[in-house]
C-alpha cells in the first residue's frame, strides 16, 4: 500500500469556485479500482490549505490516478486558483 | 471529527532507536477513547522525516491524548532524537 498527502495552496478569495471542482475529483478518483481511500480535508488555521490524505494499492494505481479523465480535466481547472507549490509526501505506512 | 497531521524530523542516523518508542506510542494511543485513527507513516524520500495521520473526536480528546502517561513520556525521549521543528496541521475533512 502506498500512502500520499497532497497539498494545495489556493487563494483563499478563490475557494468557493474550486470546492465543486475538488468534489468531482474525490467523487470520481473512490470509484477508481486501485484507490482504497481518498480524502480531502482543509486546514483550520489557514483556510486555503487544502490536504489530501490518500491511499493506494500500489505505484500503478496512483499512474493510473493521474492518468485518468476526470484528473487531467479537473488538476488544471484547480492549479488555476493556486498561489504556491503544491506539496507531495510518498509515505510508507509503519505502525 | 478533528484531523491532524503530526510531521517529526528524526536524525536518520538514529531511526532504529526512535522506532520502538514510535511503536508503544502508536499502540498506547489507539487505547484512548477518544482516539478514531492514529498511523505512523515513514517518508519514501526521506526515512527521517515521520508523519503521523491522526483523527480524534474533538479538541478535548486530544488534549487528554496529549496529557497521557505515554504520551508525556515517550515523546520528550522521541524529541531527544529530532533534528528539525515538527510541524503540525489541524484539519477538517471535507469531502
Amino acid at each position: 500500500m502506498l500512502k500520499l498527502i497532497a497539498e494545495d495552496y489556493i487563494d483563499p478569495a478563490k475557494i468557493e469556485f474550486v470546492l465543486p471542482l475538488y468534489e468531482e475529483l474525490v467523487e470520481k478518483t473512490r470509484q477508481e479500482p486501485g484507490c482504497i481511500s481518498y480524502e480531502l480535508c482543509q486546514d483550520l488555521k489557514n483556510p486555503g490549505h487544502f490536504v489530501f490524505i490518500e491511499a493506494w494499492k500500489d505505484y500503478d494505481a496512483l499512474d493510473a490516478h493521474v492518468a485518468s479523465e476526470h484528473f487531467q480535466r479537473l488538476v488544471p481547472q484547480i492549479d488555476a486558483y493556486t498561489v504556491g507549490e503544491a506539496r507531495f509526501t510518498h509515505l510508507e505506512k509503519r505502525f
